[in-house]
Formats: structure tokens, sequence, C-alpha cells
């Protein structure tokens, strides 16, 4: 990746079923060796990576990562040895909202973005810089707590705000609509498919205009701008983004989320402005600059951050 | 105050019923004047206010009280220039997060103070300095929402954590159970009072092994410490310190608020630590305090905030 966050190369792989750190190291040392030797190899000067699960900051070593078979991985410090690069290594959400921040269709200092896909990752952007906790182990905002009596989420626990407003979240509730209504057009396009009812599906439903599948965005859209409203209160975010598979649906998600973040919105809004709900400007490449962006502004380029004079 | 918190001098006026900027500003350049008159007047040196409402920050200018008739008040300016003394002005969970954090028991970097009263009240701690959201009107922690079908909150919001976690929760919860039971303790404790149930009543009876009462701290608790949860999943915080005037209840607040504060922490604590509950150091003092300290930072002797050295 270049300095303005065009993408030069690109190679991707799949994470392998046996994800130990071990395995993991090498396909990524193939990898390095691979884009080095590429026609843009010559101006690799940094790794910088965006990785799921939660990363401790600044010293890069994967303490936990739920869907993956490695914990404790020092990832950055394995990165370093095997290549003799410079790297860096994030959460991913993290590394997604920098790259809106700083090279999205305008420049926020104070910002948050949602990732809307399996799960809700979240990149919170304060004063120009990333937040991620005391530790590097915070900014978790998918796992926010918004409903104790809501459905379980992924990490174990009940109500995150994953657990109503993701990918998942919808797929169990189109499920459930299915259930009840086997004749309606969830079930008809699951049954197409030869399966159960996906996001996808709902997606699709919804965008052609079933409203059982509407609903449904309404109800998470809901779910959403409820949450976005209570990190308002604490955050003051100029604008929250929302990017991920689901954003695709466009004013189906959007719309509703906009309605509940100002329906919750706390303080009279010529006091406390309520910040733009708006899509995200890189889809699904926002992880992968956010991290070579990073890594330029960690280890090569301090000065490029050009963070506001109050900092 | 002193450098060391301890209080020199104390003065106590209450909020006139017509609480306009003309009003107030006559009533604190009065006990402005009386202080400096009295026997500690000499060393008065800077004025640092802990205010109700929302106050921008630095400017210290009251943007919005919801309980008060003042609305965009130039507070710093106003006593600025009618006391000629360099003056702070911040919001009173801020200031009593502040004094929690440098002059408590232990000294905390990243902590989080609520301060659970008639509302729900908050001092965020991050990496040493109080966190005020971008422009000084954030860490309204008390009006994040936690449940969007709650009850209606004195902001006009339903479902704010300050609905369902305050001495306002409290009040309306007892009478509730007052009504379903006349010849319970709390239907008893407010006919001898000759009025209607209120937290005081709850709190007694609580204590006194009233089974209802007690189930009412539960629910709150339970409330309260969901909110943490959330918010440790965010921020990381080392301590969450519960001031106001029902922490006065002891355990039976801080035990339903630690077990689901443990209960929805997100992550395995050998990762992510689960962050003590403690009570505060300053009950009803941590305000005039850290309002105290903050002018003494701000104004006379920065070097002394002793901020970590990675800040």
């Amino acid at each position: 990746m270049g300095e303005d966050g065009t993408v030069h190369a690109e190679l991707r792989r799949n994470t392998p079923d046996t994800s130990d750190a071990t395995t993991m190291n090498d396909l990524l040392r193939g990898m390095v060796e691979e884009l080095r030797g590429g026609d843009a190899g010559d101006g690799v000067c940094a790794i910088g990576v965006g990785a799921a699960g939660t990363v401790e900051w600044p010293i890069g070593r994967i303490r936990w990562a739920p869907n993956n078979n490695y914990e404790n991985w020092d990832l950055r410090g394995d990165l370093e040895r095997m290549t003799g690069l410079p790297t860096v290594v994030d959460n991913d959400g993290n590394v997604a909202g920098l790259a809106e921040a700083r090279l999205g269709e305008r420049r926020f200092d104070d910002m948050l973005l949602l990732t809307v896909g399996t799960g809700v990752g979240a990149g919170i952007v304060l004063g120009g810089r990333i937040y991620r906790g005391a530790h590097g182990l915070g900014a978790e905002v998918g796992h926010m707590n918004v409903n104790p009596d809501g459905p379980q989420c992924g990490c174990g626990n009940f109500g995150c705000l994953e657990s109503v407003a993701s990918g998942t979240a919808l797929t169990r509730m189109g499920r459930t609509a299915a259930a009840h209504d086997p004749d309606g057009m969830l079930a008809h396009l699951a049954a197409e498919d030869g399966g159960e009812v996906n996001g996808r599906h709902v997606t699709t439903a919804a965008m052609a205009g079933d409203p059982t599948a509407q609903s449904l965005f309404e109800r998470l859209g809901r779910a959403l701008g409820t949450g976005i409203a209570g990190l308002n209160a604490i955050f003051e975010f100029e604008v929250v983004l929302i990017g991920g598979g689901l954003v695709d649906a466009g004013e189906l998600l959007l719309g509703p989320t906009r309605r509940a973040a100002r329906e919750f919105h706390y303080g009279p809004p010529h006091v406390r402005p309520i910040p733009e709900v708006l899509p995200a400007t890189y889809k699904g490449d926002a992880g992968k600059i956010g991290a070579g962006l990073l890594a330029l502004e960690e280890t090569i380029a301090p000065e490029r951050a050009g963070l506001p004079s109050n900092e």
C-alpha cells in the first residue's frame, strides 16, 4: 500500500482449519516472501496487521481470538524476526477506523466506525488517534451490553450489541421468521439455496420489498442506533460510519439506525449536535488500508499522522 | 482547599428557586467575598467549580442544566471578571472522578466513578486525565441507553442507565412495591413519615432485612453492574468506584453490582481482568475537593498532576 492508501499488490489466503500460531506463521512468512518477490516488492518497507481478536498494544501480542486456535501469540515479534521488517499489529476494527478517519471521504478526528458483518467490529478515533482502552484490549463496542435479557452472543454473554445488531442476529431472526411463515419469501429463498435462511437471504428479501425481512432490518437498525446514541452520550462523535457487509442494504439498515440514534440522543441538539450516521468509504478494504497506514505512521513517517495541534 | 485535598473553609448555600444566571452570579460573588474575608481567606488563589449540567470545556460555559433556569451561562468568565481569580468550571461528575483518582485511597490512572444519587453522575479518568468527550459535553454515562423499553428518564429519553440505577429509580420501584403490598415495611415507613415512599425508605427497609426492599437493590445493582461491564469492554478500567447517597447501602448495592459486572464481563479474566467495584473514598465531598484540585492543576501547579510518562 502507498502513502495515499492505494493498494499496489494484493494476496489473499484463507485461514487454515488448524489456525495455531506455528501454522499461521508459516503461512504469513510465505505471503510476505511472495509479495516482496513480486512487481511491487522493492517498495515493501514495513508490515501492518489488522487482526481479529484481542491484541495487546503496542506489543502486538494476540491475547485472545475466540474463533481461532491461537492464544497469546507474539505476532509482531514473530513477523519482525521472520522478515526483518518493522511491524505493527492491531485489532482489525481499530485499523479500519483509522483508514476511515484519515483517508475516507472526509477527515474526522472524533469518529466511530461500526463494522456490521458476522459480528460488530468497532474502531474508535478520539482526537485523531485510535482509542484502544488502557492496554489495547478495549474499544470492544460490539460487546457492550444493550439488554441483559437479550440473546446469547458468540462471546458467551447475553445481550451484547453484536448479539442483536449483526449478520448473526439477522440470520437468527430470519430463521425464526421463516419457521413462522413457511410460505414467505425468506423460507422460499432458503429452499431455493437448499439450506437454512442466512443473512444474505434476509437482505435480498428486504431489498425486494418483503415486509417481514424489512421489519428485521428495522429491529436490527433500532438496536444499532440505540447503542450509537449511548456511545454519543460518552464520546460526542462528529460522525458514526457504518461499514461491513450489512451496509449493502443501504437505507434499509441506515434509516432505522439514524432514527433510533436521534430518538435516544442525549440533550438538546443545539447544545449536543446529533452526529450523522453515514456509510463508510472503504467497504471490505478498510482493515487492509488501515493496517498499512498504521505501519506507515508508527514506523516510518509519524509526522504523517498530522494530529490536531491540541493533542 | 489545600494541595492535599484538606478543606480549610466551607460555606453552603442552597440554589435559589429562581436559578437564572444573574441570581446565581450574585450568590456566588457573595460566597467568594465571604470566604476571602474569613480565616483562610489570605490563601485563596483560584476558583474551581464542579457544576451540575453540561459544561463546555475548557471555556467553562454551562450549556445546559435540565434542573436549573440557566442556559448558556459563561460561568467561568463571570467568576473571573467578578473576582479577578483564575477559575475553572467543569461538570461535577468529572471533578469528583479526578478527586477519587488522585487523592483517594489509591491513585488510579484509568478509572470510572459512578455517583449514584438522585441521578447517576460519572467521572471518567483515562491515562490520568479527566475524559470529557470531544468538547467537554460527553462522559454522560448516566444517559447511556441500557434498555430501549425501559422507564422514562429525567432527560426525557427512555431506558437511560440513570432511569434504572439511581435514587429516582429506587423511589419509583419502592412506590410500586408499596402499592402492591400496603401492609409491607415500605408502605409503613412512608406512612410514618406521612408521605409517599422515597429512596431513603427503601434503603432503611433493605438494611432492616425487608426482602422486598432488598430485591429492589438487587434489581438496581444488576442494572448498574451490567452498564459497568459494557463500559469495561470499551475502557478496560482498573477500578470502578461507586459514590453518591446510595452507596450507604453498602453490600446491598455493591454485591449485585459486582455480580452483574462479572456476569457480563467481556473476555476471559486472565486476558482482560475484571475491575474491582469499590466504594468511593470521598462521599459527598468528592465534587468540592475535585473542583479545588482541578483549579490547582490547571491554573497554579500543572506539574502537580504528575501524569504518567507515556501521556
